[in-house]
């Protein structure tokens, strides 16, 4: 295995997701942002299920936002009810080909292209326990830093 | 300016530590991810004062480390104890050229060089107040989501 592949273009995109998704992704990302809370990418819950995107507010509070870029990537997902006990509100995010509607009402819903996203429906709040915001809080801190240190030691590796 | 610079090795690397310090931070990194801590470099604390590395243990305690790289460079720092009302407990971190003997016998003491670092002495612990510590673990968690948030989308930016 080379130590540098010439396919692998930054340390920190793990290439998992389709280039519909990113998108979505980064729009959501630059909303978020702008909106003043900083988001996680791709963080593996308590339960096993894994938030596409997990975002803290200025003052503490979760949102988990789950993307989806077809109705059929919509329909074989059962099991999005349980990303609700881990966050204050939870929200689908799509694109402008996927039609809104299929979206389940009790969740909120944005629409991004990959510069921004609109908010096209609230989330609904259910506000979670102190010890379980207090664990998701640290757990988003330590994957948050770890991989800002792992990419900084993978940038520094590689020859100028 | 232009968009791409090629002095910038990084968008990772602030580029304002010195040589000599980054090496440092990357022993005591390896060290104390070793340790299971998640480590972020440079976060302004609430006072004012920025501190070289602050890091979370599984638990959420909270560690900051201080790096001098010179005997000069601890004789001027005369505000070291406003550090510690924001942590568990409070190192210097050194390398092989420092006199051990100079540090503060009430903060731990760490040797590095570019790979890990020596636990030299213990900190004593300190506990920080729930209510501080839940503010300094949400905002370590925002730094860095937001710094890795602008990582990626800086390397995104960047033409293959």
């Amino acid at each position: 295995m080379p130590l540098v592949s010439p396919h692998a273009a930054s340390p920190l995109i793990d290439g998992r997701q389709s280039e519909r998704a990113m998108m979505v992704r980064r729009g959501v990302q630059g909303r978020l942002a702008a909106m003043r809370l900083s988001v996680l990418p791709e963080l593996t819950l308590p339960n096993g299920r894994r938030a596409d995107l997990i975002a803290l507010s200025p003052k503490g509070e979760v949102w988990i936002v789950e993307i989806k870029t077809s109705v059929q990537d919509l329909r074989v997902d059962g099991k999005w009810p349980e990303y609700r006990p881990f966050c204050d509100r939870l929200f689908f995010a799509t694109h402008s080909g996927v039609p809104a509607e299929i979206f389940p009402a009790e969740c909120g819903l944005m629409v991004a292209d990959g510069y921004d996203a609109h908010l096209l429906r609230e989330a609904p709040e259910h506000r979670i326990a102190p010890a379980r915001r207090k664990a998701i809080v640290l757990q988003v801190a330590q994957a948050a830093a770890d991989r800002l240190m792992r990419a900084e030691h993978a940038i520094a590796a590689i020859p100028a």
